[in-house]
């Protein structure tokens, strides 16, 4: 579906529904979890990640979601307050329930693994009633983490905020997110992340990520079909990524644009995909063109993996922008094409 | 939106997904449940009662739900089977879950209440791996009784079945059928009665059940407005019930037809609907004009209150003709305009 | 260990702990559950049988036990209170949880079995907070029933409950009654089941009661030993029944009673435990023989058996001297030894 | 209780029951946790920390417990089987259950507090069917830790291993060990507390944990009481600690012996606990007089306040002789009396 442009009267650009964690990772990494003796802690998870990254950006990003009532909850009221993201809409649990956490295991540049502390988990609390009609309104978009929707009360949070999004004609941004802890049984993410999908018009996810989505409406889909199957519904732009291979645009016109990583000596594997997502939001809320708009991603990601944190190592415009100058210069104009 | 009609070229009428339950209704009754020794058994549950009532009236229909694996769920088992009712999809519980039971008190003809037996219910447990895209396309229509989005994982069952009539172009019955047993919140109500009253064809509801689902999307319409609601969506006919008032049906072209209740002597206040129901969807199948559709339905309703059971007092066609031409002759032709 | 006999000056003789819930008995019986058609209900539960058992033959009885707060609810509180039953301790559940129902299946004199309602159930929300000191001390004796230790928080109110009554030296009656609902291993069982016995002044079960509650502390025991187990505990009577070879008493002075049932024609092949722990329990208040309180139990049981209910037909003292009279002059003096 | 000492014929010296966990320790401390950024991770939780203290004190120790299938899980297994830990019966979680954390917050040298993750917790999985007659059997003496007996299943582990270190004439130590974590209710825990407690030969413990015990069974009692109380049931030692005030041993000969702490500047203010009672028991093991056993466990305290860690820094016995040695040079020979 032809997408307009964002309205450009509303005075937040991005509010984004999902979770706020906590990532420990290694300073002694290298080695496995078992016998890696001291951890940093950073704020995590996805969509703090991409809020992060986008204020850094400058754009006026606010976040829904659910913190523990504890100190760690302080941390992230506070990290959220000094980047500058509006956290009018982050609220605490009431009986008990801690904020997830994931202690990052780097074993080497290309293997990494996490072990997560997700019972009981802040995020998931959530609740419908949490979500304002309002607060969305006020947004150029919506961004739906899709781990909101792994269990209940989350999913009937998420699920309204994407009914009251439809209903005030804010666009959806529907980053797939996928993670198999809290998910009961393939069916489910299914169903889930299908409703969510077929009412976004930006779509992001990985190709194994898009095969779970359309598992029962469309099964057995290359890129292009599930480009063209989402453009079917609301879709206007659909991003479908590869990891190393680099990742793909697609738009409701037909057009596609594909980009690949920067080169970079790596120190994590992870961390890059909310760099991505962040720097890419950024490029179409300027009204870039998608190309550019990949190529800023795409420098931001590779930027991430080469550092240590993920929200706390986002880049500026200007780092971003020095950083493809000198990888152009040392590696050719096509570096990444 | 039109509708074109039901596919003729399939097998089965109708497949209902829900509720197997059992009625226990006392047989000194007109006093207290803590006072009424003795109760008889009967097959229950909205969605049973109406899968009776139209095989009753010689329409082939299948049900997909989940019963007890005990002498109970026998019973269901056996009473479908009896009533020719195919149940190649009904299956049993696994982890000891029981079967609804409904002790009915009968205070009076205008008084009743009930009692509910619904922890770790059996019909709650449907599962989306039960759901079985090939039987849905097997039917002319979907029906989904509410109350089978009360809880997970009925509710993921439920929901995969209206994404398999959507694929299979079955169009979908929607009885909102609104128990506030097993529902959280008003808003999850809102939230999953809404996302599959948008994609149902025919919507069966009190005024409240329309009020309930609408809370988010259009709180405060009348009767019009709602039916104008969902046939901007995808309805083609909004059934609007109002009790002892009478129900109007709206159609996607505008018209509305009204009907009012026979005039009986009941016994129980309660059973009429799922007569009402059934028999409506009979004129529906057998494309009869939407007013010979409602008369029939409300004389079956009329019938059932004046019984002891519900699923076992569900009329022949026979017998409803029998007493609509009694009624008319004793009130006069327009008896129930 | 030797028993002193009750403390006459204490107003109540026996406070009771544990169940009361509803026995569904069909009126057509002697076919399967899934073909009755009709049930007459019944006050049920082991201990609330006996609290009327004992009530009818003008025993002061009390009881501790968590009924639901609904009809049902009204229902048990009815019948105590008509019975003579002191409910001052009886209390309604606060979150919805349903008083347990028993289904009964009578296929013949012989066979039967049981269809059990016991998600959530009332009986078992009795919390630690309930046991109140000034009542227990206010009883000659109090008797534990042994489903009450099956979960949590009845688990601890009854171990609250054997607390208090050591401390008040309150002799325990340990009804082991057991039902495979609800408990979870078989360790659990021995391990809770043994708190218990080692501080009762009274114990009565089957062979294969004892021999869950011995498993850990000492397996392999025959009648005899299991007797001299208890007795070097607190056990001053162990009576350990073999269903319808009858059943014996052990005293700690080691010696031994054994009794047989009446012959009666029976309707049924339960309810007969209950009549015998009342008329039994009746005896030793009345500091009768052991022979007399054994004869008088199974009397009422064979009266039991023969009868539909089971609290609804606990007999009356005359009522069993009646039958015991009738029965010796059919089949001789010894009729039951 | 007399105690007789302990059976020198069994090849292990204590069995210890209850949880290995993780403890995060700030290494940018003075500071709230939301502030710190960098943690240590240590082996954590009572009993592993006694454990490992005894073990460095040359004490041969097993170890029944659960914990977490996963690189945490290693870590307790390798740092136990480094430090000499016997842990044949210390087996993993089946169902993803994680090992508790505790994020420390030390503020100042004298205030401190806890962030803890104990949902669906390893160690409270340890089950029934963990508990091996023959293994406790093996051992002088079985610790139980109080914290193992505030839910299901561990409860029931814990008081399995009870009945079976009586059967086995293995004398129980109960460190009482009461954290507010999993408990649900005051009478819960006196009625558990009481019915370990009350098997017990050494009881250890504050007078908060005590008033928690004794609540039902006999409210209101000094340390004096307190101690004839247990001491009239199976106790031969009770020890009752008060903080920085001391504390003080008393036996069923009637003995009392008071100690105080060893003056050092701290680090933190807790993990003395768990460095005086492996320090105290290796005396009792060894057979010291109870006045030297109380001066090498205020030692161990002392040193352990001092210290970053916990079980990492479980000194030796000949470094406990050094401090002692050392404070007696500077402080006077009296000076923890």
């Amino acid at each position: 579906m032809k997408f307009d442009g964002f309205d450009s009267s509303r005075p937040l650009d991005l509010v984004l529904l999902g979770r706020a964690a906590i990532d420990l990772n290694p300073l002694d990494y290298y080695k496995t979890l078992a016998e890696s003796t001291t951890y940093r802690k950073y704020l995590g998870g996805s969509p703090a990640n991409i809020a992060v990254g986008l204020s850094r950006l400058q754009k006026k990003v606010g976040f829904i979601g659910k913190i523990s009532d504890d100190r760690f909850g302080d941390f992230v009221e506070d990290t959220f307050r000094q980047e500058g993201v509006e956290i009018s809409h982050l609220t605490r649990c009431k009986n008990g329930e801690k904020l997830g956490l994931t202690f990052t295991e780097i074993l080497s540049e290309h293997e990494s693994s996490i072990l997560m502390y997700r019972h009981a988990i802040a995020d998931l609390q959530l609740e419908a009633e949490d979500i304002d009609e309002a607060y969305i309104k006020s947004a150029k978009a919506l961004l739906i983490s899709g781990t909101s929707l792994a269990a209940s009360p989350s999913r009937e949070a998420a699920l309204k905020a994407v009914m009251l999004a439809k209903k005030t004609q804010t666009p959806i941004i529907f980053d797939i997110d996928y993670r198999a802890y809290n998910w009961k049984n393939p069916d489910e993410i299914a169903v889930y992340y299908s409703l969510v999908a077929q009412e976004s018009t930006v779509i992001i996810g990985s190709r194994e990520e898009y095969d779970l989505t359309q598992r029962l409406l469309a099964p057995g889909l290359d890129d292009r079909e599930t480009a063209r199957f989402w453009c079917a519904k609301k879709a206007a732009i659909v991003v479908i990524k590869h990891g190393k291979q680099g990742s793909t645009a697609y738009t409701c016109q037909g057009d596609s644009f594909s980009i690949k990583p920067f080169p970079v000596k790596a120190l994590k594997s992870f961390g890059g995909g909310d760099g991505y997502a962040s720097a890419f939001l950024y490029g179409l809320f300027e009204n870039w063109p998608l190309r550019d708009c990949l190529e800023l991603g795409s420098a931001s990601a590779s930027m991430l993996v080469k550092s240590h944190g993920c929200s706390a190592d986002m880049p500026s415009l200007e780092t971003i922008r020095t950083f493809i100058a000198e990888s152009k210069a040392e590696y050719g104009e096509d570096v990444c094409f």
